[in-house]
């Protein structure tokens, strides 16, 4: 029986059915052309085939001293069969389709008794591609890792041979070990150097704080900012890099702005049309790395929670990007002038932004500090494969929360940005018109600047 | 903001990720023969065209003096869009499919932020039927009651044009109110009269006392008597009606006696092949009525919770349903010999066969007091119809507890007895077994009478 770490802890300490803790993604696959009709059944068979399951896909939470948040233990038994499972969409198997199921299985929480992580494999759809949900717990791994361990099932080999599973990835060689044992690292380092989780959530304060004194104003209250119900609302959509890259050299801004920018565009015209759009501008909070394109210590951990000004009260779109490039400039500036201990601290709310949300006397810092978290999680631009399947969209799908019903969370993949957008289904039931909206906002972006 | 009635405000208390307490029903339609790929797709829409939606299906728990299970608020705006949704089977749509994605639906838990219902069209069965699985809080009502009101869903008329909805069905004529309102009822005449669900219970378990007194044992503890998880395992059959009634005649049993029989035998495989099986016989609860057939008094509910010796313990199937006519016959003797006011109580625990297990302390009345319940609710013999589709079977699927890993409900419909049983997957994962032990146990039976 080994210890949780306190900021895992905190993940199920914090869960409830109304505030599910688990991060999500939806992948597409194409199947190889040779495959026939059992392709997904002959494929989960195979992976089930290797029943060795590492630590991380073995354990469970344990109850200690009472308390069932605080201690891991393994199980020796993993019921593979319910971990990898199977389902079809209804017809006519469009995209609509796809959302609800994904809707569906996102809401739903991981069983408590056996290892927190789940995969679907989702067939039924009308273009003869397959899906896979995969969700784990935020104890377990957090958002980036998750998908790191997700690309490590893939290959630039479509004719590869060797299957890929998740549960029992070989070991990584090197000494930087994955996101989780890194946030890990983390931990230790920080809580013996500041002894407590809370002096952790006070250094981050001090961050936050710090920038929101750039800032022009607080974040105002919006139609976003309430509690939550447990019933999500996914939605999904994937957008071509070039035209991002397009805005960005004609503008001089980063990706990342332009993003930010476009999403910033997309929220105000939904606000809009709800007759919500307050008058200060939103702000979001961005994880973000630190790092320089030129900078080649690899060792640091440089990526900071940044907070951004949103610019929803501009009705232009350049002078929205505009504003917002600022606001990251700004921020990240205020963010090497903490000291390392606060950066330290930082970068690991960073690596789970949600945390912070989590901590008892956290939405007192400001209100709301913030109004939203987006997040861009490094991809790969490669073509990658799972059992000859090549990999056509990854798209996240996060946590939303209390006073935060809303999360986008995006990753490149291949040519494009793959947005996955999570909300609770009570205060967004049209969630999918933040993705019209998305569309509109970098067209205008496009029409501005090109 | 109404008060939730006591008892089913202990189905709210006692829910937990491990105990969701929602009882389901999966039932097979055969849709008409001029159905085209969009007729479930139409059905469900048409369906959704009637917004009203009456109090049962609309109200949803509020917290009251900071209780979330003192009292029903009513939801003005429900989410059809919801509460009614589509699925499918992945290939091949085998029944191995269907059990698999019942199972799924049966351990998720019910959003506390909505009316607790549920209705789930599922599609892609290999054979072009379609299935229904429906979900209602035991706290918004039992499982007779269920099964009754999806019964008001249907006509007997195969080309009847007018579409009925679960939740907004025609109030019934007459004074006598559905199940509910009767459990409502006898609660209130209980409560009245002996003031408090603590005092309900006490005469409950007077009831069941005394009747153990007339089994040769108390209940032993098997596999099926520990702690539960959270995960379903569902398995479902349907029996000839007729050759449960041949074994009935030809041996001067009941056919209640039969299914109990029937059972018992399969249970004993079951255990036998585990190596499990206990010296003594094991015991079931079993929710009947005690109305004889020339009983025209339709005022009065004469239903009790009996204890059934199984007769385990014996490997002559003839024997075996001796020992079960014998013990059945012995309790409702015991029955006919309580008090009026215990009686009533008895009859309130019937129509929730379950409350009683949920009561802090009802443990301790014996250990175990009874291994399962097994429980035959009414069903129907006629041929009937939803939207043109004729029903083909109806397996209720009610709720394992701790104590109680497996829970054997069937009903009648059409020429068929249909089965259904819901175990803990950690206890039970090779729940499907048991079909197998029923069959056979039944066939053993025919073999020794006929």
């Amino acid at each position: 029986m080994d210890l949780i770490a306190p900021l895992d802890a905190l993940f199920l300490l914090a869960e409830s059915r109304e505030h599910p803790m688990h991060v999500g993604s939806l992948q597409l696959f194409e199947p190889p052309e040779d495959a026939g009709p059992d392709y997904l059944r002959e494929f989960r068979a195979a992976l089930l085939a290797d029943k060795t399951v590492r630590p991380t896909f073995s354990k469970r939470p344990a109850t200690w001293l009472g308390a069932p948040q605080m201690a891991w233990t393994q199980d020796d038994d993993v019921d593979l069969d319910y971990h990898v499972q199977r389902s079809a969409l209804p017809g006519p198997g469009h995209v609509d389709q796809l959302l609800d199921h994904a809707s569906t299985l996102h809401s739903a929480l991981l069983d408590r008794h056996r290892p927190m992580w789940e995969l679907h494999f989702v067939e039924g759809l009308a273009d003869g591609r397959f899906a896979l949900y995969s969700k784990m717990h935020h104890a377990l791994v957090d958002g980036v890792s998750a998908q790191r361990l997700m690309r490590r099932t893939l290959t630039t080999d479509p004719f590869a041979t060797e299957l890929m599973r998740p549960w029992n990835l070989p070991r990584k060689p090197g000494p930087p070990r994955p996101g989780k044992s890194r946030l890990g690292g983390l931990i230790d380092t920080v809580t013996s150097a500041r002894s407590s989780t809370t002096a952790l959530m006070r250094a981050t304060r001090t961050g936050l704080v710090r920038q929101q004194l750039t800032l022009p104003f607080e974040a105002p209250r919006t139609l976003f900012n309430v509690p939550i119900g447990g019933a999500r609302k996914c939605a999904v959509r994937s957008w071509s890099m070039d035209r991002v890259k397009q805005v960005k050299k004609a503008t001089g801004a980063t990706v990342n702005d332009v993003v930010l920018a476009m999403s910033a565009g997309a929220l105000r015209a939904y606000l809009l049309e709800r007759n919500a759009l307050p008058d200060k501008p939103m702000i979001a909070m961005v994880p973000m790395s630190l790092r320089e394109e030129d900078d080649v210590d690899s060792q640091g951990v440089k990526v900071a929670a940044l907070l951004c000004n949103l610019g929803t009260d501009i009705a232009d779109p350049l002078e929205r990007l505009r504003v917002v490039s600022e606001s990251t400039r700004r921020n990240k500036e205020v963010y090497r002038s903490l000291t390392p201990a606060q950066t330290l601290a930082m970068a690991g709310v960073m690596l789970s932004p949600m945390a912070a949300m989590l901590l008892p006397g956290f939405a007192s810092v400001a209100t709301p500090p913030f109004n939203i978290v987006i997040s861009n999680v490094p991809g790969s631009r490669e073509s990658l494969y799972w059992n000859g399947s090549r990999l056509d969209a990854t798209y996240p799908l996060s946590i939303p929360l209390d006073g935060q019903a809303v999360n986008i969370t995006l990753t490149s993949s291949g040519d494009n940005l793959d947005f996955g957008l999570v909300g609770c289904r009570r205060t967004l039931p049209d969630l999918h018109r933040l993705l019209d909206h998305l569309e509109d906002s970098l067209a205008a972006l496009e029409d501005a600047a090109l």
